[in-house]
């Protein structure tokens, strides 16, 4: 962290930290919490941990049993903790109990003290102990005495009351004990709302007692049976985590056409959505009474299965052409003076929000719903940009962030962490207006994610923005959260996480008889292409694999982000260079054994041209290196040669691209022409 | 494979491959079959596959299910298998139905003919056909055009009936779904029996409802209930494999005698055995009415829970001290005619003998149970020698080799693989003598074995002993070997398996803050010491964690035994001398880096030693690498301090040793002296 940003907390700490210089560096918390003092001294693991609970609410003994299994994993030693009623060495504080069913705004904060001979952990309310637990955890160390949990002392409050995380479990269906897995690491990163998108036009995820047609004609067998949600429901209760279900209406619903044709608004899809090749999406017929029937008797099902307070119904990427095309609309809207489409959304929005407001639920939807007709205790989410955010508390509605934290998009942890909920047009909202921002959500869908692949699309990045939401505003140094997010990431897979075993399998399975290594030099430097090209290349497919590299390799390669700073840094610094022609060596020269041996392989053979490209650009790179060792100049010829086959080499092959080729084209540039 | 030890049709498939380059290298199935011939082309998996199953034994759907899930997941193609009644893309036939208790000499042959239209698996009994799926599943693998099996033909059946893994639950107790996943990989490798050591000094596994008290006080909570022990039955059933208990008697039974003090033959122990603190190890008295009454009841109770016609005794280790000073049991022999303490155990033997053919079962014991008066119906477990295998078979015994196959000594898989039954005394034996060599198990005691560690201890080197046990005698390549275990570790990850994700989490652990890749490169070039010598230096204890690196890295490095062979080659062969020379130089400067941060930890401290040494034989290679490039000839004097610096770097600390120093050695004196 660069000292503007320090809160004076944490000043004293990095002050401290140059008198102490092996403690402040140890300290790898995420997210930061609001206030931390670092003592000297530390507390020793060594004997069996005494612990004692003052508190009668039921999340607490699983906060303990939590704690002690994963202590237990993470040191590699047995737990042979004991609960004592006298000197404890541990003690947990907490005289109040939680409401039933889990409120947003519920104070989670709590105060974390540690000294030598003790360590306490207080809070208000359940919710403050759930998440200091998980501060405790990530502050156990292997100290050189043994393990220990350094002297400090913590007082600790979220930011924003909603931090979330979506996910969408229609595109690919998502199996419950990933989720479930999902749920700790949320709990780990003090996220507190899994939001699950779980209709939309590939599927209807939940099993209705009411309307089974949904499940059975629209889920290809894959849903979570209500006992089962219900299971998830306590399960993420337990970690101090509100579930909200998503069916998203009137659009992204072909599943509920296939269940229910007749509410469609053009001729009914013969089955559910698989891919981009089935262009037809109709949407619900919001004219006809039956429409408002069917939702009534769901989302009164529903409704009783998700005790949260909220119920989000989609609202978004209404697609007008469905009803200017259908007759019967256009004569009925005629008759009711309704003008256009979006009116149209807008009535059929006040009619959801009545059923909802019968089965005692608030509605949430994207921000398409915002129209001055929305009722006002709606919440609005925030996907298409920050200024929707804006306009929405500004138009007196709670508000969520959503616009740049979409994890499908492959972008850099580092950039959905510079995304800042208070900034651009919410930065001149009144006090109150800002209140009405009341936190956000990253979004996972899921076109091109499986059940293997989720855990490494969202852990790569998912703690920068939890930090987000949790930290003060002023906690932005980059560095400072990627060194974190590494940490965060090694302990996650104590919880179950696989992003990074799963990711390993992968690789393994994708290299088969080929020499992993050689795969490896490539792998470790290639990134999935941003935002939306996947679509452009390779047409979204719920039926077709997805094992291919792209898919293996994380959304942000630690080693190009360090090969980029080693390409930058030497540009200056000579005395960087001779570790960067090492790896620039290697690229060069690995092409030459790998290629041969990509053809043998379907998972390998469209890599060729990427192992090419690492080829060329360790070449250009070690030319231009030592022309820059030698003081020598370059032609203006001589150097567009270059930066041509940078070029080339730089452009995106099987959905993958060379991140570091941005830094060699810098390289290039660096060297001195001839006058 | 070398030339000499192919049969026929290995030589047939080993032309082809000269021909079909691509093709012969890439089947890497183990245990190697008895008959293979691969043919030209392969069965493309590109579609769904259209199976049938002919055949009505209970374990075939299952076998089928793990294919189509196994397929899934290796492939990363979600099932879309469809069970057919006509033109099947693989048809699986096994008109007979097997023993509901599987049975010892079961028909495991099975025939698998691949051709590029079909799939056929076929075999007399259900078995086969659980083993030729297994075959199927290792066969499939990535081709140019997407996932095939290649064609061939099989026709497999294994060298020994009794194919087995020893796993000792009591010095640490391993939880149910670990022996589960083992048994997964042990049906991968086609091993079909799983003897679990269930009683010992350290604790009693298994609830007892007719002597509660063996759990209740003997085994700190740590057992298997009956309800686990028949779903556990049930499990290695479905894939084929038997469940042998042992109930380690005579000695070996403190935990017998802490729950029934009265029938020890000394003072009774306070508590079970911690660890080799615990000096103190009484045995059962073999003079007491007691006793049989006692081992009849729960031995009768454990007999119907295990199906299994055989039951273990185990037998071993008797220290006849415990009777030697126990007056009442000296005046007892004497009256007896009991004219030793080996005599007594005869005595002891026949009587349990009787109480287990009350029950219905075959004894089974280790290799002390061998005696004249010994019933010639029960089974003889080598583990002191093969020369006690020969004598048993000679008696008339059936016999098991373990002997040579004891996985906690921590030997390379090479010397597993080089153990032969029916070599030495063996080999001398009549025919006749030879088929009561029933085949053999691998061992695998705990006392230095968390669940955490144990599939990184089985499975670097059990699939080199299956395929000992399974494969033709000729079978014997280590190069081969080694090439096809690599691929079987892999995959066997697949099955939920954990020897090297556990590994590598277990290495984040120990790197904490520092490096990783100081940490690996250290930590890739050790190995725990062998044979019992870790005992010497680190006094088992249970109560202690096993969290260091010696517990997280295999028992064998791959890296170090490239890097022996590496260095070996550089002695005649320059070309290898600059790969060797990029090694030798991460090994020579890694210390630098690495050295100041071990303090700092309390798992790393312990490893400055081998840190200093890797890097004093890095500087020692170089030295003589440069020599022997320059043909520099070295003094007596000269050679004689470096080996002395390679002796002390050879030297083990913190339980493990640097391999490749013997190598270094070699490499050292390979240096022309001066005349």
């Amino acid at each position: 962290m660069t000292m503007q940003y320090l809160t004076k907390a944490l000043c004293w700490a990095m002050l401290l930290s140059l008198v102490l210089p092996c403690r402040a560096a140890e300290v790898n918390l995420m997210p930061w919490p609001s206030k931390l003092e670092q003592r000297p001294g530390f507390l020793s693991l060594d004997s069996p941990l005494r612990y004692k609970v003052i508190g009668k609410d039921k999340r607490l003994p699983n906060a303990v049993s939590h704690f002690k299994e994963q202590l237990s994993l993470r040191t590699g030693i047995a737990s042979r903790a004991a609960e004592v009623t006298s000197s404890p060495v541990l003690e947990i504080r907490c005289q109040s109990i939680g409401p039933s069913i889990q409120k947003l705004g519920e104070d989670e904060s709590y105060q974390l003290s540690v000294v030598p001979e003790k360590v306490e952990l207080t809070a208000a309310n359940p919710l403050g102990i759930l998440r200091g637990v998980e501060t405790l955890l990530q502050l156990v160390q292997s100290g050189a005495s043994g393990w220990i949990i350094p002297a400090l002392e913590i007082d600790d409050h979220p930011r924003f009351l909603w931090r979330g995380l979506m996910i969408d479990v229609s595109r690919h269906f998502i199996p419950l004990e990933i989720l479930k897995r999902n749920i700790d690491g949320m709990a780990a990163v003090k996220l507190n709302v899994l939001h699950l998108h779980l209709s939309d036009d590939e599927g209807f995820r939940v099993e209705s007692r009411r309307a089974p047609r949904l499940q059975k004609l629209a889920s290809d067998g894959q849903f979570y049976t209500q006992q089962q949600i219900r299971e998830l429901v306590a399960y993420a209760h337990q970690r101090g985590i509100r579930i909200v279900p998503e069916f998203d209406v009137p659009a992204h619903a072909v599943s509920w056409l296939v269940a229910f044709p007749k509410l469609s608004s053009a001729v009914p899809p013969p089955h559910v959505v698989r891919g981009m090749a089935d262009g037809e999406r109709p949407t619900l017929d919001p004219t006809l009474p039956a429409t408002y029937a069917t939702l009534d008797t769901v989302f009164g099902e529903m409704a009783a299965l998700f005790p949260d307070q909220y119920f989000h119904i989609g609202g978004d990427e209404v697609d007008g052409k469905y009803w200017d095309r259908n007759e019967r609309i256009q004569l009925w809207m005629h008759k009711q003076e309704i003008k256009d489409n979006h009116a149209l959304q807008a009535y059929f929005n006040r009619r959801v929000q009545a059923i909802l407001a019968k089965h005692g639920k608030r509605m949430e939807g994207w921000d398409e719903i915002l129209a001055p007709e929305l009722p006002k205790n709606s919440l609005v989410q925030s996907w298409r940009g920050p200024e929707t955010l804006a306009n929405a508390a500004r138009m007196g509605y709670q508000t969520l962030l959503s616009a740049g934290w979409y994890l499908d998009l492959m972008f850099p942890a580092s950039l959905h962490y510079a995304v800042e909920p208070l900034s651009g047009q919410s930065a001149n909202l009144s006090a109150d207006e800002q209140t009405r921002i009341i936190g956000g959500e990253a979004a996972q869908w899921t076109e091109y994610v499986t059940p293997e692949v989720l855990d490494n699309r969202l852990w790569p990045r998912l703690g920068a923005i939890a930090e987000r939401l949790w930290s003060p505003k002023s906690i932005t140094d980059v560095d400072s959260m990627y060194r974190r997010l590494e940490v965060l990431n090694r302990n996650l897979e104590w919880l179950g996480l696989r992003q990074r075993s799963n990711s390993r399998r992968m690789l393994y399975r994708i290299a088969g008889n080929v020499p992993l290594d050689l795969v490896e030099t490539l792998a470790s430097q290639v990134e999935p292409v941003k935002d939306y090209d996947r679509g452009n290349t390779q047409s979204y497919d719920v039926l077709k694999p997805l094992n291919r590299l792209v898919d293996a390799v994380p959304p942000e390669s630690d080693a190009a982000r360090e090969m980029t700073a080693l390409i930058r840094h030497s540009i200056q610094d000579r005395s960087q260079r001779s570790e960067l022609r090492k790896i620039l060596i290697r690229w060069r020269d690995n092409d030459a054994q790998l290629a041969p041996l990509l053809p043998g392989s379907s998972l390998l053979a469209d890599l060729a041209p990427l192992s090419h490209g690492l080829s060329v650009l360790g070449t250009v790179g070690l030319q231009v290196l030592n022309e820059l060792d030698a003081g020598t100049l370059v032609t203006k010829e001589s150097r567009n040669q270059q930066l041509a086959a940078v070029n080339e080499s730089a452009a995106p092959h099987a959905e993958l691209m060379i991140v570091a080729a941005a830094a060699i084209r810098q390289l290039v540039e660096s060297q001195p022409l001839l006058p």
